[in-house]
């Protein structure tokens, strides 16, 4: 009997409740019902992000398409833009920006790091022209967090798009990009909005709004197109209907919690994880970690990641040079303190078989109990 | 976000596979489609108790009822039978067979402790006129295995039935009733059989076969009537058809793994799960521990069960006068080895709760991973 469980940053976990409404015959898109739910998801979408603005879309795509989506509806060609690059997908803002003939600036810093804040503000001080800041909210390549908050105030003083790939941030923490100075923000399905992949959502602000349709070739992310249609229930191209039926379930039961209590609930899963992978003497990846999903950096990631996969948890590995150094664990979807001991207990029994020593049997467990149940 | 795990001795956690199934639309049983899968089924239960016999039936029914089929379908009133009592299940067989005016010699035991089969030898040798031994394989309030084969060589000796309850038994234990001397063996559905309860099956031997017919009154539990029926692909009533489309399931997925396998398999589960138990000084009940579930014995039984609860473990309490001072841990279901160190894990958190004494943690979780994953 094989019971396998997805603690990998995407595909997740997804909640029975969801799962349900996803296996119900489908309905058409262009019926009454179908657009009720449509513009129900559309408050609480609203709720999610603590905003009563309409300034905001879902296409049928990955979060990949609403990144390029941010590019192309917000700038013009030959537009300046910084770009915070550590990982992946700091590179995949750097790719898009190129491909549309931005000039991107970028400030990179070494994996597993965050932004310096300081040399942000001087970047944005020495080069006034520079039209966004494109940057990733929980960089998942790395795990880690770079402080959002920070970039959306320096980007309020200034004629500068705070431009948020929140795709692993989205539904983990209590994000209000209103109140943040966040101009776009973009999420997607298969995270911590605990769907099936096929899903991105973009949302921008009434500064992002005023750019809205600069110059830049665009059809199916056009947002300006989609915006006018999607207030009103609609889409202009087939939209992802079992998706946004079981965004309709997740999103209530985000709701049902709470982002707050959300947002404690991944820091108390991400910070017993981190003591139990420091307990059993591996390392955290990031000098700044992510509470959406931790890096752990070893030697034998690769041996440790089939041991634990053999013992049915399924972790992510390194991207890129990382490939073979990292594991990741996430702690998105439907996985609670419990499923994230019983992951803890398989990699003491994967170290255990790698090392020949079982002396470290119960030792992350317990170092995990002790931020998770302890007092 | 709160997720429960079944770690009752019924209802079990059922696997997805078997879930998809009930969810889909039902078919009706008069149908050639039915009956198809309604015959596969017989053949796949053959291969689950390694026997081409087609003396079985399905009833629409929780397991008693089996049980009740198996009075009043073997015996004639005034028979004189022994009922091996340690457990309230043990205790239905003596109602039962009192009920329809049978003569119950009662082989009582301490509950928590198995039968003596030298005890049971000379009763029968005392007593040639007992015509079948009524039992439990496990015993589910004290979670006790009584051994199954003694009492089948000391009943194929005799013109006496062995009749076995193997509700918590069959799905779990590798029984070969025919090879093993068992006349009459009942399993429920909600058990090991890991479907939702309303399915209760009753195999039985040639010689059980010889007898069938005794003049007890019977109608809905007539195995005569059913089994003429049942061997053609239909049922004298309305049979529980989703339960029998997902038992089509559950049968392929318990033959898949092998029934050697799947014994393994909880053998291990619950050695695990009593080494953990002793090791957090907690007290294991039985002194012959069933493999299908593990009885806790603890002063402070229901405060356990309910930080139990709360951290996403239910368990089941204690019956009759062990009301409070037992918490049963079932194996059966899909449950595997990393639900059942979440559980440990989870129950060390409450004991440290409990006694304020976090040198707790990783105490039952290193014994359980010693049995589990050491070498």
């Amino acid at each position: 009997m094989r019971k396998e469980r997805l603690f990998t940053p995407g595909p997740v976990e997804i909640p029975p409740r969801v799962l349900k409404v996803l296996g119900e015959p489908i309905i058409h898109h262009r019926t009454p019902e179908f657009k009720e739910v449509f513009l129900y998801t559309r408050e609480l979408f609203k709720r999610l992000l603590d905003s009563p603005s309409e300034n905001f879309v879902y296409f049928a795509s990955s979060g990949t398409g609403a990144m390029e989506a941010a590019v192309v509806n917000f700038f013009s060609p030959g537009d300046e833009v910084v770009v915070i690059n550590a990982g992946k997908f700091g590179e995949r803002w750097v790719q898009i920006a190129s491909a549309y003939g931005l000039k991107v600036v970028e400030l990179r810093y070494e994996w597993g790091k965050t932004y310096d804040p300081q040399q942000l503000e001087e970047t944005l001080k020495k080069r006034p022209g520079v039209k966004g800041v494109l940057f990733q909210i929980s960089e998942t390549s790395t795990a880690t967090y770079h402080d959002h908050r920070t970039i959306g105030k320096l980007c309020r003083e200034r004629d500068c798009l705070a431009v948020a790939d929140a795709i692993t941030a989205l539904g983990v923490y209590d994000l209000r990009p209103e109140e943040e100075g966040i101009d776009v923000l973009i999420g997607g399905s298969q995270k911590a909005l605990m769907l099936p992949p096929g899903l991105s959502t973009l949302w921008f602000s009434e500064k992002a709004a005023s750019r809205l349709g600069r110059n830049l070739p665009k059809y199916y992310f056009d947002v300006a197109k989609e915006v006018k249609k999607q207030r009103e229930g609609t889409t202009a191209y087939t939209p992802a209907v079992s998706l946004i039926l079981g965004l309709r379930e997740s999103l209530e039961m985000l709701l049902e919690e709470g982002m707050p209590k959300v947002e404690r609930r991944h820091r108390l899963l991400s910070e017993a994880t981190r003591a139990a992978v420091s307990a059993l003497g591996l390392k955290v990846f990031s000098e700044s970690p992510s509470i959406s999903v931790t890096a752990v950096y070893s030697e034998e990631a690769e041996e440790l990641r089939k041991k634990l996969l053999e013992l049915g948890i399924r972790t992510a590995g390194g991207q890129d040079h990382l490939k073979g150094k990292l594991f990741r664990i996430s702690h998105m979807g439907y996985l609670d303190l419990l499923d994230h001991l019983a992951a803890i207990g398989a990699l003491e029994a994967a170290l255990a078989e790698l090392k020949n020593d079982v002396t470290l049997f119960g030792k992350g467990v317990s170092a995990f109990q002790r931020v998770a149940f302890g007092r």
